[in-house]
């Protein structure tokens, strides 16, 4: 929206009479327009004028209009009575007052969040799940109901205008976090600060981030809860101070951290950021864990010059409100073992067979074998959680979650449809399918027998398996 | 229990008394009798007794005898001292001062909860997972203690009374929701207002709904905490006015809604109902999601007059609190989006192999082949979980737990198996189990090459395979 | 650490000041010595110094040197600028103060959970899912970062000292409330008591037990989250009264029961105990439930002598704070009927099954073939699921994460995971193998041909199936 004008100067204006009359931050009343909205949805949307009404927007006279009204050169201006207003407020709109806050999110990947198309993930939503039956006004064509329900509510739909201004039901509602906006900007304040509240205590406590942050594929909500941070947080929330404005961790609260703290919040060194990955020194996301800065570079984000080290350094500084510095590094030391071994035995291994299987399958699809099936949940879901459990110290996650279930897909899962998929490129008789099924043994071959596996082909050094069977045998006689 | 005579006289001169000296609702005094009860059990039962203490009953002194008194005719009266009481206070009981919320209690699916015996999941448990070695006075020829300590703790017993009106083990401790008691009525108002507090912010509670709305086979609570209503919730408990006799959306509360808000509670407009089944408009127990006027008219309930359009339009007006009319028409419009891919690219053909299937199986017995597992959870388990999200803006149950396990149960589990099953129709040599065989050959061959289903035997159209390809690619430069 | 002599002395002249002068329990006044410690650390570490704040052990002036304080000769002494400390608090230390606390806990099993080497759980961690390579300067030879990061958190490592006294980042940080300490004490309280507020109001909440109890393998907390215990819990929290010091149930609350309050703490009849086994009156733990004086025994714990009768009349007393005689004999009957279910039906004939496997199988190493990952997750995690969650009543974890995943294990993985390795090794050609295998087919036989599986084979009473049909039948006209 090009409201930056008309808004700009009221909001400008309010600056300048708040200062003059030593009047709090904010407008000194609230506008007419604003008003006259609320006129009627006092009546007609009780909960939600409340809602505002608890709201510091409220306090500082920050009404409907001066977040809805748009210009009629909007791509999305709608008439409303007598207002031209838009629906959706965007990042751009929010950045009027919030301008810091909008920049340092849009610097992370969380504004990246709708960039998903052409990933696996969308691939299931749109093909293995899915269908193009969903169709609305704005998609003759159709979509996929299982993305618009599922995918696009955490990652952000492209969302699309109908004659007259309002939304296309298939892009709308919808508060995804990385959303396309009609104006043009990238993501969705109201993913975390929801309507029309804006609750700061809210948006600090860990529920608000288990919107997405949870589940199969990367079940920080639950990681966080079984972690002693979580255990602390439950305990003592009431201890927690989370609506004040200041929150800096060990001098306004000390009970707990929760997600924001850690990753986002100020410490006494260091201010609250928006950005969340400039404190975390792995990206735990793709099939093979790298740095942050790594991933950053291949978006295009200012984060490609922040080195791991650097972000590291910014978490040790949180972590020293209530850690000292060798419970740290060791912390560290551990959990970059976890994501090493999770990397070099099996993430690295796995992928590399995934990259020969394709060309021994007889469809080039992806999800036509049960091979990419297991392959998939390896690495997208299971992998990741042994990592985040990691990172989080949830130990049940980094092992019966993570590892456990890592090991279990491998071996009982992975390398039997590997091997049947060998079987059967060879008896397709197709030369093509013939070769790439033997460059794929003789890979399957050579992790097997690797230091990391031998052990499944029953080839493990004999004075370690007769120490093994030693130590079970006195376990079974104490234990059983 | 026929209790009605003597209690009805003691709360109907209570009520007149009250009125007469202008007293508050209830009794004007504790009577002799539950002060005789209560002697005793503020030292046997201490917590029970402050528990009720906490309550309202205690405020209109209404105390052990109001609601444990019988007559000697009451088929489970028991003679506990001098006084003729029965353990159980059924919803009979109840209606004595709660006529109305036992009445729309009676007409909802609630009530009739225990009414499974006979379905699939009743096989399962005392089939396939139990057997008949709980045997216990009342059932000397035995029940399954699967069933015992799981179904029917959620879904209600057959309770039966021993000689000496104590009640039998395996039908007691209950409250299940659809419990059959001794007086023949049917249901357990303690499902859900727990003894001895009865406390109504506990009932309004999402937890307390959690009891039986959870797990793999309909996780409503866990939806619920994904979605920003839970989200909200729980960021604001201590402003959601949980105690408040009076307790209207907007009015005595507006922080967020709990399932009781949205399905039960008043509106400015609605008054509570005790009938849950009034402001849904998809029943999605079934396989095949089906309209809950038709289901109420499958158990014979006054609902059957009431078509989803009127149930969609009082839910409509809950929304509206929060949300304006365009929001919640293209909420709508998602939801039924879901319901329709699943029906139509899942539920339908899968019920339809699921039939021919059983005619080509050795055996007839539920449970025997693999595919009738593969089938099972993918209605019963994961078809719901996507429903569900997706009614209640859960976007990781419609997604993950969702669509995806559908299509993962429906393409790696329940297509092989039939194949399987196909196989050794033909090589059994029985005439009727290849003629089955071929019929579901046939039906299968259908359903993979129609439009929803032909990607997976990689006949995409050209055209939409190389724009994906192209998508996935550029995804791959910049994200990996 | 051997710091009884000067510590003791401390606090021993510190006991005869307080009563001298008639002050609090605790010393008179703040260490020289503590004071040193904090003029640093409160700015250093101010969340941890607040937090110690916050503690009772601040209001008894027992500050950072009273805990951390270690003589030179004491294995992990630290010279920490001009002070020996030690890093650790073991339950040697807190015993100087808190003496019958950790007798209790020493003789329970939460002090012997370190005790797994040697167990398959190890064997997953450090073969299966993990290699060697974690190293670390005390473990030159490595360790699995499976088994830091997942086991040893909760069952705790053997802690190993450094050079300087320092710790080995294997081994620390690590609060499993087994670990093995460098003075050669096990436990860790602070595997309950959180560092450094110590709060009991955290130690009794429900959250603080499931930083182990919860997962696949055994969900104590997911369960009691579902029972109506936790809905109570959850439903009345600011009514617990959880800061209380005395805390007898039905005095000082009652509003609903915790962990603790079942499993630990007093009632009028009975004291607190930190020994968490002598309120349970089975051990479902191994594959088959055993009754907990005879793992006791096996472990040599002076539980041994108490059997399950006095223990479960111990949480009997429990009990009747909230329930009648009645409805607690009708539940232990019930809870009983489960665990019988679940040990004759498939407990009991699974493990003979997978001891003649073992024979047949072309490897002996465990997790090699599918039949020893589906007899693991049938006792370890389903079986578990299922004992547990009627232990403590909650019917979807008894049922759907219980019975009928231990069910659907049994009929769709194991029996067939057996099958094929009955033909794998009679194609072996070895005469050993093949022998096994004809033990394990007419084991199999026998186990299926019971009354308790040949349904499974077709061979249900025909009078059983009939009256069953026909159930079906009506059930489908009804409720479809």
């Amino acid at each position: 929206m090009k409201r930056v004008t008309i808004m700009g100067g009221i909001l400008a204006f309010a600056m300048v009479a708040a200062v003059a009359t030593a009047g709090p931050f904010g407008l000194t009343k609230m506008s007419d327009k604003s008003q006259e909205c609320i006129e009627c949805h006092k009546k007609e949307s009780r909960g939600l004028y409340q809602m505002w009404g608890s709201s510091k927007h409220y306090r500082a006279n920050v009404g409907c209009y001066e977040c809805h009204a748009a210009e009629k050169s909007d791509p999305d201006a709608l008439l409303h009575y007598d207002n031209t207003i838009s629906i959706i407020v965007s990042p751009k709109d929010c950045a009027r007052c919030h301008e810091q806050e909008v920049e340092e999110y849009l610097g992370s990947h969380h504004s990246k969040a709708a960039r998903i198309l052409g990933s696996l993930d969308n691939v299931l939503a749109e093909i293995v799940e899915g269908n193009s039956d969903f169709v609305t006004p704005g998609f003759p064509e159709g979509n996929s109901a299982a993305a618009v329900n599922g995918c696009w509510q955490c990652h952000g739909s492209q969302v699309k205008v109908l004659p007259g201004g309002t939304l296309d039901p298939a892009t709308w509602p919808n508060t995804g976090i990385g959303r396309l906006n009609p104006d043009g900007s990238e993501g969705s304040c109201s993913a975390c600060h929801s309507r029309h509240s804006f609750s700061v205590a809210q948006a600090r406590q860990p529920e608000n981030c288990g919107k997405c942050h949870m589940g199969p594929d990367h079940p920080q909500l639950e990681i966080y809860n079984e972690s002693k941070h979580g255990i602390a947080y439950h305990g003592n929330k009431d201890k927690m101070n989370l609506d004040s404005p200041k929150w800096v961790v060990g001098e306004d609260y000390w009970a707990a951290p929760t997600c924001a703290t850690c990753h986002m919040s100020a410490t006494k060194n260091q201010p609250v950021t928006h950005d969340v990955g400039m404190r975390i020194s792995w990206n735990n996301r793709p099939p093979v864990s790298v740095r942050p800065e790594v991933s950053d570079a291949k978006m295009g984000l200012p984060g490609k010059n922040v080195p791991w080290q650097v972000r590291r350094q910014n978490m040790n500084d949180v972590c020293l409100n209530c850690h000292n510095q060798s419970w740290i590094d060791n912390f560290y030391t551990q959990y970059d073992g976890l994501v090493d071994l999770y990397n070099e035995k099996f993430a690295k291994p796995s992928g590399q067979l995934n990259s020969l299987a394709k060309a021994a399958k007889e469809l080039p699809v992806s999800f036509t074998h049960e091979a990419d099936w297991a392959y998939w949940e390896l690495w997208h879901h299971e992998g990741r959680r042994a990592r985040h459990g990691a990172a989080m110290m949830g130990p049940d996650y980094t092992h019966w979650h993570g590892t456990y279930d890592v090991a279990k897909t491998f071996y009982t899962h992975y390398v039997p449809a590997l091997k049947e998929l060998i079987e059967e490129a060879h008896d397709s008789g197709d030369a093509g399918r013939i070769q790439a099924a033997e460059a794929l043994q003789a890979k399957l071959d050579e992790v097997l027998n690797s230091d990391n596996h031998k052990w499944f082909l029953g080839k493990m050094d004999p004075e370690e398996a007769a120490r093994r069977k030693k130590a079970a045998e006195e376990f079974k006689a104490r234990y059983k």
